[in-house]
């Protein structure tokens, strides 16, 4: 009997490297979709984000920590709104002569964080592109019924935390550009290229917080987002601000990277407001969680600004904005 | 009070171009993730599918086209699941500079489609690209438990059935390329541009079709793929091909235009197996579904493989695979 005719290099692509990254209901990626039961008693949460080579990461970077990224940044977008992962759907745009081993190293990453992460592909699709690799990821998840944590929610009077530090992801991306010294043990670079959803945080936070998001764009932007959706102030005590060791080394050497900690982006820290009165539940719940956070503010009565204050009580300038592609 | 300062640009293109397209869920595209109740009795359904310019649509297209293209070649993939679409997740990679008239013309074909399919946008993510201009749609639909349309289901007897007319995509993109002379409706053109989802044909075909798919890559190679899931051999009469009549004359005039026809791609036409003495149930079903159908061959004992027939009952040489992007 004659041979089939050779499969198209794309199923090919799909059968060496994407498969093993699927899970129950992608129906082996095989379909045309993914079919799989909702479970019961939960709202279905979904988000996506997409990041482009040059844009959102740096050609050069370690292709396994590329897919990785995208899944972490869907994740923490859940973690916001307190909501346990179930799978995602992944499309990837790839130069023609994308390296065989460049793809399965990609797919190696994502690998290691399903299994991080407890997460699978449903599906999605692969494509050529005579651009720059191009990824998107669509990530569903679920939460109890009435449990998301909303953006809206805060109140003045309610403190402001954080958790984790800030600074780390934009640091990194500087030293990974070559416009500041690595720190030694290679924190900097790290947190830039694989951020740590906050899903067990998000999740234990149901109930205690008012409001909370994800800070992807730094904290003076993304906390002027949850300013506007709960209609009210914030007031960033720049002293309280959490930074790691190898944060506060390079703002001690350079005092004006401190923008980069307000407003750098790259974090996927969660901010979150609760009522004064509930902080020793915030740190027992975080505890249990395992994932520092601190206070640095507070939300206030007025409009929907947020003034950051030194040590001296002095208004610290904000950069302008945050990161904006356009 | 002075001013807040503006808004980065992404959050203002987003709020002026694409939260009209959002629906319920969604938190008007202005937190984190969505938020939403699954249907309740029913699965899950989702796929994903990217589109680069240059590649899956010409640059010059008009941008309205573009959207639906996309979102259409997602709601096919839950037609040939038997699926009812519910939303989906938009990313949008979009070079800088591109005109706001682009942007808000990409939008508006999208919000006719919306209401043509009652779909809405549940959230997305919009950034910047030094590329081609990339899309990416992420699809949730649902369907009844146990009812999902599947590819290995056919069996050794059952007729092969297709819906709508063959072709029309394919050479419509030679059209569009100027390489081929344009029929004097544009329809070859249009159906390359606008594929019809075929929604209502794939939801009535539930406990008829043994197998379905739908036809993106042409009817030879996805043919091809529904064998390999079904495990058994499928034989296409060339000559009860569903032409519609530009393409008939297309072929016509160039019978060469045929391999097209068979290999060419685009079609989004639904491909699916059902026992003969099912036909006229299938007829039936299709009817009230307002979408034509036509026997054009049969599946067959042995290895996966397709074969086409001509009028004189001779093989008809297949080109070599369908439309690869590696």
């Amino acid at each position: 009997m004659p041979p089939s005719p050779p499969l198209p290099g794309e199923f090919s692509l799909i059968a060496r490297h994407f498969r093993r990254l699927a899970g129950p209901g992608s129906l082996d990626l095989s379909d045309d979709a993914a079919v799989f039961d909702p479970p019961p008693g939960r709202q279905l949460v979904a988000a996506a984000d997409a990041m482009v080579a040059g844009v959102h990461f740096l050609p050069g970077d370690p292709p396994d920590t590329i897919g990785r990224k995208l899944l972490r940044v869907n994740l923490s977008d859940l973690a916001a709104m307190g909501a346990a992962p179930l799978g995602y759907l992944l499309t990837a745009a790839l130069p023609r002569g994308t390296p065989d081993e460049w793809t399965a190293s990609f797919a190696d990453g994502l690998e290691a964080d399903n299994r991080a992460f407890g997460v699978h592909a449903l599906g999605g699709d692969t494509v050529s592109t005579p651009g720059p690799a191009t990824f998107s990821l669509a990530i569903l998840g679920t939460v109890a019924p009435g449990a998301a944590l909303l953006r809206g929610g805060a109140r003045p009077g309610d403190r402001l935390w954080v958790s984790g530090t800030l600074g780390d992801g934009a640091l990194g991306l500087r030293v990974l550009r070559g416009e500041l010294a690595p720190d030694p043990a290679g924190h900097l670079a790290r947190r830039y290229m694989l951020p740590e959803p906050r899903l067990a945080l998000g999740a234990a936070l149901a109930g205690v917080a008012t409001a909370a998001m994800d800070v992807s764009d730094g904290l003076a932007q993304d906390l002027g987002h949850l300013c506007r959706a709960s209609g009210c102030a914030a007031t960033v005590d720049a002293a309280a601000l959490p930074l790691s060791d190898a944060a506060r080394a390079a703002v001690e050497t350079d005092p004006a990277l401190l923008s980069l900690v307000l407003a750098g982006g790259d974090d996927y820290e969660l901010l979150f407001a609760a009522p004064p009165a509930l902080s020793e539940e915030v740190l027992t719940r975080a505890a249990a969680a395992g994932t520092p956070v601190t206070p640095v503010g507070a939300f206030a009565d007025g409009p929907p600004e947020v003034s950051v204050l030194g040590a001296d009580g002095a208004p610290v300038p904000l950069p302008q904005g945050g990161w904006s592609h356009f």
